[in-house]
């Protein structure tokens, strides 16, 4: 029989899949499920989106231009324009996804175990990309007693090599909701600059940074245009991650047009899901102080209710929608199907995601779990509260 | 600076592309231009698949399964099933494109360095996902006097090395048209039986064969079950290129085990181009029979008034809708470049691709180009005269 790739055995199975069978048996006991472990979005799509898909009047789907259409690109420039982030149009290449644009920065900038640094946990997914690419993902570890903000930046400078490429954050970050500020940005910003690095951000929880807090994006730093990539996506900003239309933004011309030829080989991003996602564009501003509105309720729901139980330590996040959570128990991948499979509270139970595929560090973050709040009040109040009868009697 | 990878920098600009601004200067000219150039079809969508998206009734355009529902890959397996092809749902991962499909092959059967035996002219975009993936493209040379048939198996024998991980094979071939016998495909089952490779066949032109003849599966041919990989796409069969879903096929479990791998670090492919492609397989035969019809018209129009001209020569083809067509100059780059920027027939010229670009041979190619029959038969017929006329003054 041929053989797999030593890459595809590498590739990480994704933490969340992992617990699908668990999940299933649950369903086949007739439990409720809460699930807080994905992170989709109960809101719904801006109408403006779902009516332009009804009102397409294309007699044949055809194929877009590689880095997506000038219309559309310039109305992405348009949209940040108005987040104070200054770009053209051809400083934007349409991707298939948030997915596809951190590939092609990938593929652009590092060759095989070529090294980023990523501050820890950061989203799992990363881990496959690194793997899929032949790079090296090298972690800086944040705390959840820092709430999970920036590491020292001696830190990253004792982990930069010649192999060392870029460095990646996720602002605000998915795992940790953890919303960096100007000065950490100007702290990034004087280190890759230095090192002649790239930095780069994903910035697609972009509109979810809470209390009053600006988010303050790489793309409005100045001094650093050539060593700045943004990865972004519609998927939840207009809470419509099936469509897999994102972009990636840099005014590093050489970048730009390495990009472009990644893109030409896989010829367009889908052509439907531009129609919708250009007249996503359109979204009234309320829609976005609603869904924000609704956000900073459930967070802070959330994070009370945790709070007050024994044990649960939980950094308050300032962005995004997801929360990394402490317990006092010593596997959370145990613990997370242990849910699933033994426990209801009145046929009702919760899926969470374990922590440790948030890390790259062996043996770190077994002990924690990530929440999604991507659920209504109520049924937060309800998992909130099935959590903590959980955490009474399970023994492990 | 920071500086740009190795492998962005090897990777190959599209030879469509590079055409693009000489074609801008065509239009600025005012000519007119026939397009010979991509494979982009001016037949319509079947009116089923528009409908499915403007009936579409989502709220939130959510992710599907990263492997595609289960329900889209239930009715894909019974549509292989009327081509005499069977395999199961699971069999099947539904992909962004064929590119990703192949991409996903790629990366789990090959590491860097590994080598991946392709018969020569080929899909120019094997180019840059082999580049993209690490990996070396090894050709195998097919001749236009042949018709571009299977090469001696001998000759594919004496390439295999400890790195050949693979044979791939675009049948029908774009961009020769031709269209393997069930003995060549018997051939390279044995080979690559015998050296334990895999065989992947890139059949998204399947239905595209003419003259009577069946399109024989490598998923046809038994005893091969562990080897083999077919990439498929809904872009041409249904005239929906920009839907960008395509699906890989394989009943190796350890391999399909592995590309959920890789698709799941994608999360998923786009839904509502997979809203188009479910209801896309419930097309009337009529509509492949009408579609084929029209394109046998097309490719006898062409290959007539091909061989009319004086010093072309060009093959036969058998499926798919491309030939290829060696012309008595010297470098089809510039011809093609000529033909935009310096010559027109009363306003009107062609764009074609230049061969060298669907061969990594180096120097081999240059006096092709590849012509997509893409066009109703009234374009073509000018489009003939055209390069007929351009032949008899083009001077280089």
């Amino acid at each position: 029989m041929p053989s797999i790739s030593k890459k595809g055995i590498q590739m990480p199975e994704s933490p969340i899949r992992k617990l699908v069978p668990y999940a299933e048996i649950a369903y086949k006991q007739g439990k409720t499920v809460y699930h807080l472990n994905i992170g989709q979005p109960d809101i719904k799509t801006p109408e403006v989106a779902l009516e332009a898909v009804t009102a397409h009047d294309l007699k044949i789907i055809s194929y877009t231009r590689s880095e997506g259409s000038e219309k559309y690109r310039t109305k992405i420039a348009n949209y940040y324009s108005k987040h104070n982030i200054h770009v053209k149009h051809d400083d934007i290449i349409v991707t298939t996804g948030g997915s596809e644009a951190l590939l092609f920065a990938f593929g652009s900038i590092m060759d095989i175990d070529d090294e980023v640094i990523i501050p820890e946990p950061f989203y799992a997914n990363y881990n496959g990309f690194s793997t899929a690419s032949g790079v090296k993902i090298v972690p800086v570890i944040s705390k959840i007693e820092d709430n999970f903000a920036l590491p020292p930046i001696e830190e990253f400078e004792k982990l930069i090599t010649p192999k060392t490429k870029a460095i990646l954050i996720c602002n605000p970050g998915n795992p940790t909701g953890y919303l960096y500020s100007k000065e950490e940005i100007k702290k990034l910003a004087a280190i890759v600059k230095k090192h002649d690095l790239f930095l780069i951000a994903d910035e697609v929880y972009r509109e979810f940074a809470y209390d009053g807090i600006e988010h303050y994006s790489i793309l409005q730093e100045e001094g650093i245009n050539d060593n700045t990539i943004v990865i972004d996506s519609v998927s939840k900003r207009y809470s419509m991650c099936g469509a897999r239309i994102g972009c990636l933004v840099s005014r590093n011309k050489e970048l730009i047009k390495t990009v472009l030829k990644f893109a030409q080989a896989r010829l367009s991003p889908p052509t439907l899901a531009q129609i919708a996602s250009e007249a996503a564009l359109d979204t009234p501003q309320s829609y976005f102080d609603e869904v924000k509105e609704e956000y900073v309720k459930r967070r802070n729901t959330l994070i009370e209710g945790l709070q007050k139980i024994e044990g649960v330590k939980v950094a308050k996040p300032k962005g995004a929608f997801y929360c990394i959570v402490e317990l006092p128990i010593k596997n959370s991948d145990h613990f997370a199907q242990w849910l699933l499979e033994s426990f209801d509270v009145d046929g009702e139970t919760i899926m969470v995601a374990p922590a440790a595929g948030f890390y790259s560090t062996p043996g770190v973050g077994l002990n924690q779990i990530r929440i999604a709040y991507v659920l209504n009040e109520e049924s937060l109040l309800k998992a909130i509260h099935i959590l903590e009868e959980a955490l009474k009697v399970y023994q492990y």
